[in-house]
């Protein structure tokens, strides 16, 4: 198959999530123009990414709420199920754990780092903590691929070479700083500060 | 001036990262191919950005580290500092106000609401709680313009309807919904759960 983009992947996460909210307001039937004008981008945009999934509406019908849902999740979820780890339990962490407790039927947060032997070996919104000594062990023990970190900045490469070796594929990074990884392994960063300085600037008076 | 886009200061304000970064390990002279490096970007958009602010690197030198991030710093701040509220005082919100608390001398968060009156009337990691009812009086005598959104979904679009009243003119919404403002007010999204769901589709082996 050929290679999907970030950015596809972004866009159909997007539309799931337009899907879901469409679905629990009881609309049936959606049609490109407004898949696209609840995502903010052009409709023919949104029929070049249904494309990619072999999903096609009707011209005069539009698509299938519910039909093109489950494509969607077809095409991005793993059926099994997928674990993720996550380094570093501040209050960030717990606050992503808090979150993801539950909400995700196919993506749980299974197991919970931190160097500070006060917040391991214990149970935080139903996830289970460990020290990070025993990184390794339990990622490769559970097979899991994806990460988050959640550790102060000057911690953050050391996490992620740590998480590289232990077979991590992908990484959610909120340390506000670039972690250098093999070009195989996939990393999102997402640096709230850097984005709140962002709407900071444009809610200036120009 | 000349509209500057989001992508742009998205940019610049990765840059002042990096060079911050740079700095801090006592680097005083950069290349555009070396900040391009670190940015994940390409040298030629990073010079076009800066030319942006007017500022020239030398040929033979590079950038002045120091003196180009100043400029960036001027460009981006308000020299007399800008307030920001943030609304929602569960896990994600208590974790931003202490990521924040003290961090940035010229953006702080002065005002937290929410609607539960046990978090409210006190203060949370240096800033003062108020309920939400009190939301248009404090913003508007504190003059803030900037708001962070951390309430569940469905509380989402009214608390955005009310931060408009109150004259804000933009947001940085974390509720995993799109919030429908005026076209003059920016809003930027982060729903951490479809982030995650991206990093988790390409941690899959193919």
């Amino acid at each position: 198959m050929k290679k999907i983009s970030d950015k596809v992947i972004g866009r159909l996460s997007l539309y799931r999530r337009i899907l879901r909210e469409t679905l629990i307001l009881g609309t049936r039937k959606l049609f490109s123009y407004q898949l696209a004008n609840s995502a903010g981008i052009s409709a023919a945009q949104v029929r070049q990414d249904l494309m990619i999934l072999g999903y096609m509406g009707s011209p005069t019908q539009g698509y299938d709420v519910h039909g093109l849902l489950e494509c969607i999740e077809e095409f991005l979820d793993d059926p099994a199920g997928q674990s993720v780890a996550l380094v570093g339990i501040g209050n960030l962490g717990r606050a992503i754990l808090d979150y993801f407790s539950g909400r995700r039927p196919n993506l749980s947060i299974d197991a919970a780092f931190d160097i500070n032997p006060e917040k391991t070996n214990g149970v935080i919104h139903s996830c289970r903590c460990y020290h990070l000594d025993q990184l390794l062990q339990v990622i490769e023990e559970k097979g899991i691929l994806t990460a988050i970190i959640t550790v102060p900045a000057d911690q953050a490469q050391g996490v992620a070479d740590r998480l590289v070796r232990a077979g991590i594929r992908g990484i959610l990074n909120f340390a506000p700083v670039r972690v250098k990884v093999p070009p195989d392994v996939f990393v999102q960063d997402i640096d709230i500060a850097m984005v709140l300085e962002k709407v900071a600037y444009f809610s200036r008076p120009k």
